[in-house]
């Protein structure tokens, strides 16, 4: 499908400032982006978040007003919102097991591994838990940056909306889930996009990276 | 470079148990990983974390010891230590805003934007801000596996580890970081890795993703 490499897509994609309205992402494209963050590694394997595929034009509309009105939210075709467990649970983490067994079959290092890991979360703070959620949701936000750069669609994260707003429209909080990231999915509009003609900036290799030898 | 596909690296990794301590991985692969994590995209593009490559035994050993002995530390060859801010300082800020303004010119708007951005962020907690920091060394994660993956290196993403120790081993907390997650890379010794001959295990994208139309 591609001769394009991960360096090829980190250049390509930039945080969208203007989509275009006229233009929707096939959902082919959204498929293999979903894909990408089904199969996106996380801790223990228990993949502690949902993510929602928005289209409904109502509902873009009033997320993008809980986001300050970013027009991405409503120029896209879909907006992806990442939310993580509000906590983890003995039953959620029992579903992964079960989920493990299914594929791998019955073993007492399965059993033990996920009794060892609901030993480490259900006594700590719903707090604590959560944030370990929105980390691995993060994993996956980053695959999925890449995957939509894969498919030359355009997307921009937002973290400037309000995650209680945003819980409500969709029912969140009911679910045990609260929301940590958006990802509107479109189409670049490069005439309305200033940041488009705009040199991308990153901190040298030396200032980021140090290495003990 | 490569034919491959997101999708073919997210199937070809797994969180590697057994490490071949004869085998290293060459500088131009570690050099791509780390220009993957440079180039990750990040909240208003502060990259408010550091890498360090640590390849030196001693230190190595050091941190296997603090990570419950695992040793794909000690048997791969190198190990990024993801290490976020441990809050946002107006220093920190003001100088991705002169990189901006190198790369892009001086402009009100760019100033405008970070100055907001201090406002925003200086009054928080520092664990809010670390919190957040933290999250955003994880989209670099997410990116840092699928580059290892394009490389076919082998990577091991790493919680389980006492992050004082590790950033008492590297004097990470003179420096204002405190480390989150490691990564030791290297290659797999198939015989000796338990994992390897597993089915992978996802959810289903019924399970993990909802669609509002």
């Amino acid at each position: 499908m591609t001769t394009k490499t991960l360096s090829d897509h980190l250049n390509w994609r930039y945080a969208t400032k203007k989509m275009d309205p006229a233009k929707a992402v096939p959902q082919d494209k959204v498929d293999a982006i979903v894909e990408a963050i089904r199969m996106a590694p996380t801790s223990s394997g228990v993949q502690p978040f949902e993510v929602i595929v928005v289209t409904n034009p109502e509902l873009r509309a009033q997320i993008a007003t809980a986001a300050g009105g970013q027009t991405q939210i409503t120029d896209g075709s879909h907006v992806l919102v990442f939310a993580a467990w509000d906590n983890y649970t003995a039953e959620r983490i029992d579903e992964v097991l079960a989920l493990n067994v299914d594929a791998r079959g019955e073993s007492p290092t399965l059993q033990g591994y996920y009794e060892g890991l609901k030993a480490a979360y259900l006594p700590r703070d719903a707090d604590v838990n959560y944030a370990h959620a929105a980390r691995q949701a993060y994993i996956a936000l980053g695959v999925a940056l890449v995957a939509a750069a894969e498919q030359e669609v355009d997307s921009t994260p937002m973290e400037g909306f309000s995650p209680d707003a945003v819980d409500a429209i969709l029912g969140l909080r009911e679910r045990g889930l609260r929301s940590v990231v958006l990802l509107p999915l479109g189409y670049r509009e490069p005439a309305g996009d200033w940041l488009l003609p705009m040199a991308k900036v990153r901190k040298s290799r030396e200032s980021l990276v140090s290495q003990l030898d």
